[in-house]
């Protein structure tokens, strides 16, 4: 006789046979399956100084020309500039590998595939990187780029330092020098104007504010722990709880500069943002377009500083959106145009790709409209450390660090309760253990909380805000095609080891006298706990002993 | 800036580096670290016709010259003859790999190192299973060999077939000679006897029973997936929901044969079984032995047929125990003595390892009498179909097939109730949809639950026995370290797609007009779902439109 593995065929409503999603390895992406195109194309950098920018908004054709060389293209291969391993991702969040980041060659594929000035981007993007960001960042994407911070990096500041601030990409990283950058301002106003970078820094009033930028996506990987095993077929980015970070942004307000424009025009009622950066959606490009409503002027800022500097090419330079209060994707980078517009934008970035779904909704029923478009994150919090999987020596008090966060207008974090056993019992962060209440952005906190219990536990967080608003129990409960908004009460489990216990540290004592390590906790305990005789009398005294003396 | 992987060091008590058990690949297990013993040894096969069998307990100084041996072995590499390959593990049940079964390396090593007669064993063994078990059965573990049927094979038998029945072997496999097998009874009796095979077979009154033959350990990839992903230190097999099987046993009953030899004496409280296999507990060998308590002489067959035919090697030939009501591992193979005692078995397997501790016990401050020895199993059950994972496609009902047990001594499974929401609605299976009731066996069901949700649904099953036990709601629950007795509810996730849902017939119409699969769920739809305008209507409606009118 052979064995052989077993695996699952089915045949789905086409009578396609298809392998279920298996539990096997993390897949690496495929390689490039097209070649590169080697005829003549229009499209190319118009604007001096503007590198990575391509205007596929004005030029309709363009954009139909890429689509039709991508939908053709030769099934060739070419060499992917990314590996595996840059993609490499220490996972804090799961004791359980999901997926080893997504290596993006996908959308290195568009890009190289087109040949031209595109085939270099995700290669320079990459350097672009390299140069911002702190080499501690977890990729979670290499192309475009999508990274966040460690969980102890995260806790370490209130205003995240710049290279250490999430970055979410959904292109390449346009290069734009200041000095010829120009902002138009359009659509739906008055009078349309433009804006050169000197005039925005000088000629208006400046503002400051601190906001926390979040992307819909973090702790998406906790939804993805409940899907099918379909990890590598999610192409958004398996975010752990970093993909935040908080910043004091200094601009001008977006209601400064409508009014600039002589104000809006009664049918207008959102406002559109242009990003520079390439985005595709089907084999299509455009640049980077989503909008948000008239009502959110006055706090949106036109960025030109992050923490007192001036933008870094990976954070938008030379200009952003910072809209506080809203999901990052918002917040567009590389900013060069500012449409007022009688709805919301059309773009594909907002009204195909951040949507809300119910559970119910899925690839076999939804249609884009059936999503809501994310706009202000609701209530959420995660615990830093310790670290899920973590098996923690403490003495009868276990110190929890985190943060927490709600987006919306006039609603901040009001008060997080710990939980050391899976949210039966709720002990409150003081105000003293938690950073300071601003108008937008997170807070951070720190706490001890009693833990007697030992083994493994299950800790949880949960934020209030100023509305009472908390947090739904299970990942469960807010699952959600495309697994956006993943704001259920964070749990980890940790295995306790609660050293005031007399027991315990009677056991740690012999085990150090044995010269042996207590972890892997599960490796086998190689020394004898009870000679016969006091195994004899426990049975005796009723310990063991199975049946009843009478 | 460079990039690299952010690891977890951790300096624990003893002051001992250890990198924190990590989401890596599952680890295949070490090579072996120390060479074969290649001095005289007294040890050997005793017996004529009994290979694989030495006689270990009647020989304390074998034992403790094996053990001297093994603790001042050489580190010298020899080589495994078992590859990752062979253990490897369709992981049924769980959507993440856990491990991929365990190739059995450190049992392998306790025999090879001691080289003689013992070196071949394990390889010996290997071929026994192939000659006696179905090629489909999935190993756990290649040595000692622990393997479980398919789910599908397993619902598909109400009397499992023997080549699919579960093994669980916690040595090598001896392969005994019927003609030259004597049975010895003795310790508290009032006339100690020996008994051959043929009289055994002929000489007494025999008895068959339908009894379902349940491992501690089945399901206990659920606890494991509760852990500290320290999967490879677990040296218990990451069974799945199949280490169970059931079979007409046929054979003279204990009691009969303690009447034979003129009763028991008073003192008598538990009665021994020793079986010819080869155990090994920190790095000394002994036999297999187990006990019961004197109640169970009555039930307790000493069988010599399975389903009508002689025992095969590889379950216990020529003569084994079977326990209805306990744990497999008292129903020890290879019997070759049966002992009474004034009290339980103090050999390691009993007293050591099939222990039961409650959550807050562990390496810590556990003791082996703080844990109680496994017995009768209490109520369980499982889905064997569909499966976890499983894209399920149906017309509003979805069909849910599976197994209930329960040990235990006049007790049986009474009800069994199938839950398409995680336990909210629980749908009762009809006692036509179950099987025949027995006394000491499992009941299959088969029922159709209603299921109008789609997307991701949890379901799950319980079961009650005839006194209104059920099990508990989650894993953790019971969890316990050694991980025995995982009897929550069974818990797997589908993908429901309800054809009978009007928008879902039209989608899956859509994507077979377009070519597209709809597997994998997660793949991108690579169509237009809505045209501009369609989209700008239900904004205008409202559906998407997020500000208030007034």
């Amino acid at each position: 006789m052979e064995y052989t593995l077993v695996s699952k065929m089915f045949t789905n409503p086409n009578g396609i046979e298809v392998l279920l999603p298996a539990p096997v390895e993390p897949k690496s992406e495929l390689l490039f399956n097209a070649g590169v195109y080697d005829g003549a194309v229009p499209f190319k950098e118009t604007n001096a100084g503007w590198h990575g920018y391509i205007p596929w908004t004005d030029h309709p054709q363009w954009k139909q020309l890429a689509k039709e060389i991508l939908d053709g293209a030769q099934q060739q291969a070419i060499e992917s500039p990314f590996k595996p391993g840059q993609a490499a991702y220490d996972d804090q969040t799961t004791k359980l590998r999901v997926t080893g980041g997504i290596v993006g060659t996908r959308f290195s594929e568009y890009f190289m595939r087109l040949g031209a000035v595109l085939y270099n981007w995700p290669a320079e993007s990459w350097e672009t990187i390299k140069k911002d960001k702190d080499r501690s960042m977890l990729h979670v994407l290499s192309f475009p780029y999508n990274g966040e911070a460690t969980k102890d990096d995260i806790v370490k500041h209130v205003i995240t330092p710049n290279p250490l601030h999430f970055v979410r990409n959904h292109g390449n990283i346009p290069i734009i020098d200041a000095n010829t950058w120009l902002l138009e301002l359009g659509g739906l106003v008055n009078q349309p104007k433009s804006i050169k970078f000197d005039q925005l820094k000088s000629g208006f009033p400046t503002k400051t504010v601190t906001a926390t930028l979040v992307c819909s996506g973090t702790r998406r990987k906790e939804q993805q722990m409940e899907a099918l095993g379909e990890f590598d077929e999610l192409i958004n980015a398996p975010w752990t709880e970093q993909a935040l970070g908080t910043a004091r942004w200094t601009g001008v307000t977006l209601k400064t500069l409508v009014d600039y424009c002589g104000g809006l025009r009664d049918e207008a009622t959102d406002i559109e943002f242009y990003g520079a950066d390439t985005y595709f959606k089907r084999n299509k490009p455009d640049n980077y377009i989503v909008s948000i409503p008239i009502r959110k002027m006055e706090d949106t800022i036109i960025a030109f500083e992050m923490n007192g500097e001036l933008l870094t090419p990976t954070h938008g330079a030379p200009v952003r959106a910072v809209v506080p209060g809203y999901i990052g994707a918002r917040s567009v980078k590389w900013l060069y145009r500012i449409k007022a517009l009688p709805h919301p934008s059309l773009a594909p970035v907002q009204s195909e790709e951040y949507l809300y779904f119910t559970h119910q909704m899925g690839k076999h029923n939804f249609r884009w409209s059936d999503g809501f478009q994310i706009g202000g994150m609701p209530i959420s919090s995660a615990i830093m450390s310790p670290k899920n999987g973590e098996v923690v020596y403490h003495n009868g008090k276990v110190k929890v660090t985190g943060w927490a966060y709600t987006g919306g207008t006039s609603n901040w974090v009001e008060r997080v309760e710990v939980s050391p056993n899976g949210g039966s019992d709720w002990y409150p962060v003081s105000t003293a253990q938690l950073s300071q209440k601003f108008w937008w952005a997170w807070r951070l906190f720190a706490v001890e909380v009693p833990t007697p219990a030992q083994g493994y536990l299950d800790f949880t967080v949960r934020a209030w805000d100023g509305n009472m608003n908390t947090q739904p129990t299970l990942v469960r409960d807010g699952w959600n095609w495309d697994t956006h908004v993943t704001n259920s009460c964070h749990h980890i489990q940790i295995y306790s080891v609660n050293l005031s216990d007399p027991q315990t540290a009677l056991r740690l004592a012999q085990l150090h006298k044995h010269g042996l390590a207590f972890e892997p906790v599960h490796k086998p305990l190689e020394m004898e706990l009870e000679d016969e005789v006091e195994y004899l009398n426990r049975i005796r005294e009723g310990s063991i002993r199975r049946d009843p003396v009478e």
